[in-house]
């Protein structure tokens, strides 16, 4: 039997299945005589310091066993404790609904995790995998249930289970777990980008599958099509040896290109870089085949914290990056996008009604010149540790541009007095993702060093829709004549003062959208490193000479249907 | 002494003022005792009762003495009184929080009027009025507090008042208030709207202005430039009373010009049209010698009632304004654009985390077939009343618009079959608002009859910036090269394929504007009815051959404040 989910992670799994349905945590929501109120606040305190002990000895674990980072993760659980906003609201409830700690706690996590998971950023939707996560240890603790995952295996297993939290995660034996699929998730799940960290395929959103498999079933898990087949016989079985094999095949063919040039049949050279969140992904980045670093987001060195990172910080972490990448690879860091829709707890900004629309990254940091500033001193230190180019976010005007490019001489006037080296010559671009700077790219690329276009955000307000609202995410559309014929004009306008142009959204790394960006004379595409290999085998096949034409064809299309069927017909189908 | 505020209804008023001081509600925060809650309850539902007594008995008197349309702000007062989610969060307050029903009420109305007022809707921020409003009265008869504005007056005054509201302003001797200052309120607030209506001077957001003057003291309140004088001297009086006489010498000549042709200097010849909101403004557009209606906004028919409008209300709206305009003035009438932030009380639309980026206007109507289908059977019906044309609002792809016009075609079919006749010859348009629809104008020019560019939310997508958002409100900006690239992109677009192209934003009445709009291209100019002769009287002064070379050149500008200082220096100082 065949069930439909999401692709979580790629490759093909053929094994036992290992289920672990999810805890009953059962409770009756009960309101509680005034005079019980105290009593019932103390049994829930009572859980949250138990709760706390208990993530300590997991993080220290987790520390000698895993590493820092990912015992940083425990270190967020612990902060949810002492939250005030969440634990506060919890006890607020309890007293002032004068309900029991179950009811208000489920209750408050219900508010909580619903705002988390309505964000545009995996990080805060990972909170909301982590605030679940230590939720429902509160839960337990509350009910006395003491049991875990099973997590020790004798043997190689497919792991089926309900959802796979982080604390499940650390406690994992990933020597015998082979491959997984979950009842909840998406593909930014965190269970999803474990999976792709592990390098193990896995199925996520399957709603029931873990009504569907007993412990001991034979189970194929296909990561590469979003499927799972439940006791399949054995013509399923050798069919999906012969695709596993083929699999591994062309994993072992891009793997050969590792080394190789990213130039097309013709000759023409572009550089496939990798987005990175974190000075780690350097490394899988250079793994596969990586030739740069397209965009550094810097967001993590500022988030799941309680004050500003300090400059000493953020120069580690721009230097470790720096120094994966050698002398020659560049790297492409963006100065932080923070704001509206990502909050810091110690950075107080406005509720907006329309964060996307709102006061963030570089309209931030224009206003908040010291915490830019550190960011700044923090990269021109690192610059002389390997090829690093600043970015700048949200330029929208050249007044922007030209703001922080004063405050960036007057850091570098800094260290020059205080006899601090740093790369003369660091490329300063900026991000075309404002319509605005689209529309003035030609101004633009005369005072900027390289443009790269984020789609992502570009694509949002082209079409006006939030690609988080599954309402009008149909609008969402890469292949918009209107979003091509503006990254045509980027391209143009950029090279007539002959400066490069990258695209960092996650349009570049699309099979569809390589022959066309190809056309149009984008010099970088920067995708998820795991990507770059496959890209760098599809532009080795293709002509750059005849798809100049093929693109400027293609923006006279009428529609993104349309335009994806011809690439696909006319460009892939003929590979 | 010399005070600014906020210019709200333009002209001058040299008089005595008559000072209100704002009722000083002043109550105890207290905590009830448990056994004391069932009382408070009675008492709050009391006051509310009381109230919608008074609105009853208000409502009544104000429909004699005023009209329908008057009274009908006290209906919607009415349902404040009736909103379970209003008056519910105050009982609910009430009851858990065992507050007295005074904190109660202000508490709640706080948090209701923050939300209001943070919506990008001069209607919702209206109902933050109404809101307040309606709430000073419950708490009046909380505290049984009696007396109410002073509103009638021997000889004619200038109202000083903390805030007027709907119910101050339904009370107000209109033949004796000659003019207004107010310590609260914006250029939208419901009082700045009730000064421009009545057609007297009044400047508002004056903070303190009711301290700073007593009843008796002579005043000078200056709308044009807003500015109070404080107790004027001798000299301060008679130049105000020659700037007085300047102004209305303008304002005859002006009027001169309402029943002139739209006509530049060198015979060019455009549209000036007006914006409206309900079918009474239209009797002030033709007053005020607007040539069309550019923009009738169907919200009001669907909004601060209780179930959606039914084809007959709205037939007899739009058949109303075809009648006023008659058969030569056109009255284009966008349809429903509605959701995100201007909600339906009986629509049940989810929250979004971007309203502006979410699913409203056409994409709703494009999901709730029926709801559109009722609108487009009243505006083909009243076609046939006058020049009609209809105009779906934020168009993003070609598909929005084949099917739209697919529904309407469905539409005249049904007509047909019913032999119910409608104009076969109307007119169907778009607006353009959405970055994406101007990038592809070319190709939408093909299958829309005209364009009109709405430039209020255009440029809040083109510049990723919400401009009710204070932070940002900086980048919202008509004159950045950008926006009046696009512009230009539109207009040229359109002209290829022989359709029309206007302009329903407020920059299209902005003195500063018109030159450019002008020697762009564009054909119709749609502003609020006021602005209509001064633009007539700046048209008729400029020169569109010249304009066309300044326009161009203007496009190569870098910034709006560039654009804006050349084309006052070069254009409109040289008139």
């Amino acid at each position: 039997m065949l069930q439909k989910g999401i692709a979580a992670a790629p490759g093909i799994v053929i094994g036992r299945a290992v289920v672990q349905k999810e805890e009953m945590v059962r409770y009756e929501r009960r309101i509680l005589d005034q005079d019980e109120v105290a009593a019932e606040l103390a049994r829930f305190r009572e859980s949250v310091r138990a709760a706390d002990l208990e993530l300590e000895q997991v993080k220290k674990k987790v520390r000698h066993e895993m590493g820092e980072e990912e015992a940083r993760i425990f270190e967020a659980h612990q902060l949810f404790l002492q939250d005030p906003e969440f634990i506060g609201a919890i006890e607020e409830k309890l007293e002032c609904e004068r309900v029991n700690a179950e009811a208000a706690l489920e209750e408050v996590r219900d508010s909580f995790v619903a705002i988390f998971e309505s964000m545009d950023d995996e990080y805060m939707r990972e909170r909301a995998a982590d605030l679940r996560d230590v939720s429902q240890r509160l839960m337990k603790n509350l009910l006395g249930i003491h049991d875990q995952l099973q997590a020790d295996f004798t043997e190689p297993v497919v792991l089926v289970v309900h959802d796979l939290t982080p604390s499940d995660t650390a406690q994992l034996d990933r020597e015998k777990v082979k491959g997984f699929a979950t009842n909840i998730g998406g593909r930014t799940s965190h269970s999803a980008i474990m999976a792709r960290t592990m390098e193990i395929p896995a199925v996520v959103g399957m709603s029931d599958i873990t009504e569907q498999l007993q412990t001991g079933d034979l189970v194929i898990v296909d990561g590469l099509e979003g499927e799972v087949h439940i006791r399949p016989d054995e013509a399923v079985v050798a069919a999906y040896e012969a695709k596993q094999q083929a699999y591994w095949k062309q994993k072992e063919d891009w793997a050969r290109l590792v080394h190789e040039e990213s130039v097309t049949a013709d000759g023409h050279r572009v550089e496939l870089a990798a987005n990175i969140g974190n000075p780690r992904d350097a490394v899988q980045a250079v793994e596969n085949g990586a030739e740069g670093i397209g965009l550094f987001r810097t967001e993590f060195l500022y988030m799941g914290r309680e004050q500003f990172p300090t400059e000493e910080e953020q120069f580690a972490a721009y230097k470790a990056v720096a120094e994966t990448m050698g002398k020659d690879r560049p790297v492409v860091i963006r100065t932080l996008d923070i704001g509206g829709d990502k909050e810091l707890s110690y950075l107080d900004l406005p509720k907006e009604l329309n964060p996307f629309l709102g006061y963030r990254a570089i309209r931030l940091c224009l206003d908040r010149v010291e915490l830019f500033k550190t960011q700044l001193r923090a990269l021109l230190r690192a610059s002389i540790y390997g090829n690093i180019k600043i970015m700048y976010p949200m330029i929208a005007t050249i007044a922007e541009l030209r703001r922080a490019n004063q405050i960036l001489d007057e850091v570098r006037a800094e260290l020059r007095n205080q006899s601090i080296l740093f790369n003369d010559h660091l490329e300063v671009g900026i991000m075309i993702e404002v319509p605005a700077a689209a529309m003035i790219a030609d101004q633009l690329a005369k005072e900027a060093d390289f443009f790269s276009i984020g789609t992502n955000d570009l694509i949002q307000y082209v079409m006006a829709a939030d690609r988080m609202n599954e309402q009008v995410a149909y609008l969402y559309d890469p292949y918009h004549p209107a979003i091509l014929r503006l990254v045509n004009q980027v391209i143009k306008a950029a090279h007539q003062e002959g400066k490069w142009v990258g695209m960092c959204g996650e349009m570049a790394g699309e099979e569809l959208a390589i022959p066309i960006l190809l056309g149009l004379g984008l010099d970088e595409f920067s995708m998820s490193a795991t990507s770059v290999l496959r890209a760098r085998d599809l532009l080795r096949k293709l002509d750059y000479k005849s798809l100049q034409e093929t693109a400027q064809h293609v923006l006279t299309l009428e529609s993104g249907e349309e335009i994806r069927a011809f690439i696909k017909e006319e460009i892939l189908n003929k590979l």
